[in-house]
């Protein structure tokens, strides 16, 4: 840290200091503090990044209690430790941050009760709005919730009920990806190790492996097997169905969790089995063989989620929208037949 | 999910109710719900689960008022997509939500003027307490915080100035439990790939390592490179070592980003270096060889923290302690001399 940026530290920067920095008039600056419209996309990121670099605070107290908003926003997911929700957390937490917002997060852990009390709880701690990944498509949609003005977009999963903005990752195309990929290396018995079906995601997946089977007139009956898993219960499916005339030569998995219970079931069983993870995750590329996975950006769809919450709390009224993010296959090799890959 | 918590869910739980069910009357329940003295650990702990599983809540909003408490207590990291920061923010929201506490994270990302400013807001913002893994040792020690009298624990790394509970992991011991390892593997000439010294831990990890080389009476200057690192530059670091007449035959990591970076390294070098990485991480098991690592536990150290900031909430005014985690050595094969290893 240079002598400079220690001593813009040191003395609290004003509006003024915030403006001369970025090249703009005090009013921008305010405007963009305040979120009130009439800004340029392009300018207001500056002012943010400039906001951001001097450490720029207004003082809140009044403020918020004047235009009875507290500037926080709230994210709920299943569970934090998840590399998937962290990476979730981690951008929409940026998003907040860059907007002058704290984000409030919450667990879930899975249960629709436990996540109706929790966002009940941020709805009476009136948070501005709530980024929720819902535990199922009905968990939310109780009274209380439809009651309250506070803006909800939900991430990952959809809930019935009153439409509200929601992102999905393509479930479909994602799926799809995965099992051209292993037909193109010549598998035609291929197997979906799904997750609990009482996950919307999960069942998409399923129905997306179903019909590409179909349509591709792959033979026999769809293999699926879909959660909770474990790396016993795995193995277990698995020696059943690789000892049949007819034996599975390549597994596709739901998410990330289950990509790891079948990495260490492979191990133990020592099968040469091919494989498309749904999920990317960090160390892909150093397990052997380095695994091609179906790449969601959870970064992105958090990104995205906040960005949606935020136009609706700067008044955004347009009808609820839903937008499917694209996956993407990042092929490592796993794919291929592993009689023709080499160790 | 029963048709029996589909109706619990429909009514909302009183005081009286998680009374019957948990056995006690309805006064203990206001105790552990007010966090009161007077209920043993025990029953405190089976009244949060049965008040947890029906759903109950308080209203909060009068009440909090009246108490000048926000029942919000505040996590700051350095990046919570980072899985060692995101088992800590798991653990602690866990801690948060048995006690009816909601959690504000925020990301730091290393910057100690950002930290500062975080930190200010969120004591603006009344919350509770604090927990922080400090981006340096004097972060967070200005005058705002020091006057404030908002409880604050730190996590990972000290802080100087006023004494404030700290919750540390055992540096020292993991390194030489590292160190050791190795040297009983038969390895003579280990190198340490480190974080930026700008970080507290990594110093102790630095220091660690040089104390232990000597003492064990190994050869040499030791062989020291602190970050921050890129696969790149650990690539060159390690071919400088390994090609002189003393060549490196282990490695011991600081983090759980730098074994990334040097398992990156090492297959593109595809050099038989032998490793010991500090942090557990989810597919240790799954590279090849298995990571032998040292394993720290960002849950429980997670946990420790948020309960110490807990019992300062309830009135605990002894003097500030520092708690030192230890850390356990899981052995998994990396540590052993490669050219006996079998592929």
């Amino acid at each position: 840290m240079t002598a400079l940026s220690d001593h813009r530290t040191a003395i609290r920067p004003t509006m003024a200091d915030v403006a001369a920095e970025a090249h703009v008039s005090v009013k921008t600056v305010s405007r963009v503090v305040n979120h009130e419209p009439g800004v340029r996309p392009d300018t207001a990121e500056r002012v943010r990044a400039v906001i951001e670099r001097l450490g720029f605070r207004r003082h809140d107290g009044a403020r918020m209690m004047r235009q009875g908003r507290t500037f926080t926003i709230a994210l709920v997911v299943e569970d934090l430790a998840n590399p998937f929700y962290s990476q979730i957390g981690a951008a929409v937490e940026r998003e907040a941050r860059i907007r002058q917002h704290q984000l409030i997060t919450a667990s879930a852990e899975g249960s629709p009760t436990r996540e109706r009390a929790v966002i009940e709880a941020l709805i009476n701690r009136r948070v501005d709005g709530i980024v929720v990944v819902p535990a199922d498509e009905s968990a939310s949609s109780d009274a209380a919730v439809e009651a309250s003005q506070t803006p909800i977009v939900y991430m990952d999963r959809p809930v019935r009920g009153t439409p509200r903005d929601t992102v999905l990752s393509d479930n479909h195309g994602g799926i799809r990806s995965a099992v051209e990929h292993l037909v193109a290396h010549g598998h035609r018995s291929i197997a979906l190790f799904g997750d609990d079906p009482a996950f919307w995601t999960a069942r998409q997946r399923r129905e997306a492996f179903v019909a590409t089977q179909q349509s591709l007139g792959l033979p026999g009956p769809p293999r699926v097997s879909m959660g909770p898993h474990s790396p016993a219960s795995v193995r277990e499916t698995l020696t059943l169905w690789t000892e049949t005339s007819d034996p599975t030569t390549a597994v596709i998995t739901g998410n990330n969790r289950i990509t790891i219970a079948l990495l260490l079931a492979l191990r133990d069983l020592r099968r040469p089995l091919s494989l498309v993870g749904y999920d990317d995750f960090e160390l892909a590329d150093l397990v052997d063989p380095p695994v091609t996975v179906v790449h969601q950006d959870p970064a992105a769809m958090g990104q995205k989620a906040a960005q949606q919450l935020f136009a609706r709390l700067l008044g955004d009224e347009s009808p609820a929208q839903t937008v499917v993010m694209p996956t993407r296959l990042v092929v490592r090799g796993s794919g291929l037949r592993r009689s023709t890959t080499t160790r």
